[in-house]
């Protein structure tokens, strides 16, 4: 319940009566209970003074009991509107509410739409900043959730480089490495898994498929695990027979490009510092036009979350922040390269949580 | 083209100037395109009469014009504000609009707003209702992909059985289900595969773990599988050794709520109707309070969307509809039974698409 004070201290500075929570990585922060739920209303709804709630679908109350929250759950069905009962749980608890809190950047319109119907001088504000602010530095517990996840990644990358043969499709390859990470202890993937070769390397976004595997191809494996609600990304890209000079260019560009950024990494730097110190090896070496992206992104229970680091991002790193970094060349011509680590910020300056190596592997 | 040109009409008719889509799967049923934008802003925007756009991050372009979508494509950085390029967009194409249709269950309050800052005197209103309207009734060409989802989806069922063994945990059995789907030509699972045994099945939403199973077991597998971008979902629960008495009289009392409800479906037939069909079986047969679900919801391109087969819903059953049939019973105390089929309403009837057998299997 500490995270879940840290957000009552708020609401007493601010004089708001309650914030109600419902991205479901939010509610898995703050109450340990993870949960999809699809179309249904999940949320946690927490007062400025009174003991908090759970809300969600009837059926998975016993899934929230278990684990350990020591707030009240209240159940709905879908028989019955979920609102309804949110706001009679209010009524209920401490009367009625004038002022809440939401996640604008979650929330919908529509069920911004039915707490306003039900309830019509409420004040409605933001909380999305200050949870932001909260979740961007993680806790020691946090990291070694982190740095298992990061291993599980690391491993997966292993496995991935072992499967690569001739004639062997990338989903063949993607079905071996989730296959082999599940049965080391990895509660799901963090997002679907990308193994790209040859030319399809060259698409940030490319979705993996029945190409064969050939021998001159470059070959990129992005991937994430979970492991205890944290999610891990890593990025390599790998040699399948010795790779053409051009290639070989584009995939030292990036790998220095994603070290100095990497080396750079300690309290007080901006976030846009970082992305334009790589983007400077890139674009000094003449392929600034096809790194067409951000520098990275945060990482936690989200495998997208704040800190975004971006060229226009003033944001100074502190202690605890977990972000990753992967510039890519995206050739259409020649090929595709990205190089991923996660990062943490130190006292002293970085912590790399994803180790394998970085040198160029031809296979 | 053709159901945009249905959105047209339908702006047309209610004088609204244009309306902007958000939803990743319904900017995949107007444009073809599939993409899972993460935070960044994906959208088409589809005027009363002028050329649609689809909006999205400038390094997706190339993949959103492979789909061949004849409307124009704009691309958004991450240094830049998507919103100002819509509406920058919006000027450039038609000068300005007055009017617009958003998806209010979709769309979060912070992009509202994000619109009404830009263009303080739109006027808002819901496009959500005529898009279910079109995504429910299902095309031929849609049914052709869920015919095959489904088939991939019985063929899912028949490996797990086949992989279960003493000792084996829920998690490798999972595992192997997914390997051979994919490597059947299953691009993606619809939603996280679940194999829960014993206890577990007592559990709607379990997850699966590394219990290892027993003899006497019963073992629920609950999945589904993506084929050409459209979802099957699929429940059958199987018996590993010889059942209890009392296990088989909840099986069999599932199994006939379940085959009643199926045989139920026609057009005009109630959503609530058809619910309560299974519900009496279960109920009459004493187990009522542990059906804490509704009977299905619909399936399509998203594994949850419209209609919801609820027993407060008294929309009627129309040609075309597709939904999933799936009562279950939870006994905390004795087992977990789940049998789930996906059915399409058809002139005459009902067209199942799940075909795995439901007479109870005891391996």
């Amino acid at each position: 319940m500490k995270q879940v004070e840290k957000i009552q201290s708020y609401l007493q500075s601010n004089n708001i009566d309650a914030a109600f929570i419902t991205t479901p990585d939010n509610v898995f922060y703050f109450t340990g209970f993870r949960s999809n739920p699809h179309e249904r209303l999940l949320g946690v709804l927490i007062y400025k003074e009174a003991t908090p709630f759970i809300i969600c679908p009837k059926m998975e109350i016993p899934d929230a009991a278990a684990t350990g929250w020591s707030g009240k759950i209240v159940g709905h069905q879908d028989t019955e509107n979920a609102w309804d009962i949110v706001v009679q749980t209010i009524q209920d608890n401490i009367g009625t509410i004038n002022t809440l809190a939401i996640e604008k950047a979650h929330l919908t319109v529509e069920r911004q739409e039915a707490i306003q119907e039900r309830i019509p001088s409420i004040q409605i504000s933001r909380i999305d900043e200050k949870i932001n602010e909260l979740r961007v530095i993680k806790t020691e517990d946090e990291l070694v959730n982190m740095r298992k996840a990061a291993e599980l990644a690391d491993y997966a990358i292993e496995v991935g480089c072992k499967e690569i043969a001739e004639g062997k499709t990338e989903l063949e390859i993607l079905t071996a490495i989730e296959l082999a990470v599940k049965d080391k202890g990895a509660s799901q993937m963090s997002f679907d898994t990308m193994v790209l070769s040859g030319p399809k390397t060259a698409s940030p976004h490319g979705k993996p498929g029945d190409r064969k595997i050939q021998k001159g191809d470059l070959i990129l494996f992005d991937l994430g695990v979970i492991y205890n609600g944290y999610c891990s990304d890593i990025t390599r890209t790998v040699a399948f027979g010795e790779p053409s000079a051009e290639k070989r260019e584009i995939y030292e560009t990036v790998r220095r490009a994603e070290e100095d950024a990497v080396n750079a990494v300690k309290p007080g730097v901006t976030a846009m510092a970082l992305d334009k110190i790589a983007r400077d090896v890139i674009t000094e070496a003449g392929y600034g036009e096809y790194f067409t992206h951000r520098l990275g992104h945060g990482l936690g229970i989200s495998v997208h979350e704040f800190p975004s680091i971006t060229g226009v991002n003033e944001m100074k790193l502190e202690t605890g922040m977990v972000f990753t970094i992967e510039p890519g060349i995206y050739h259409p011509e020649i090929t595709g390269v990205r190089i991923e680590d996660d990062v943490v910020v130190t006292e002293d300056g970085v912590e790399v949580l994803t180790k394998f190596p970085k040198e160029l592997i031809v296979l």
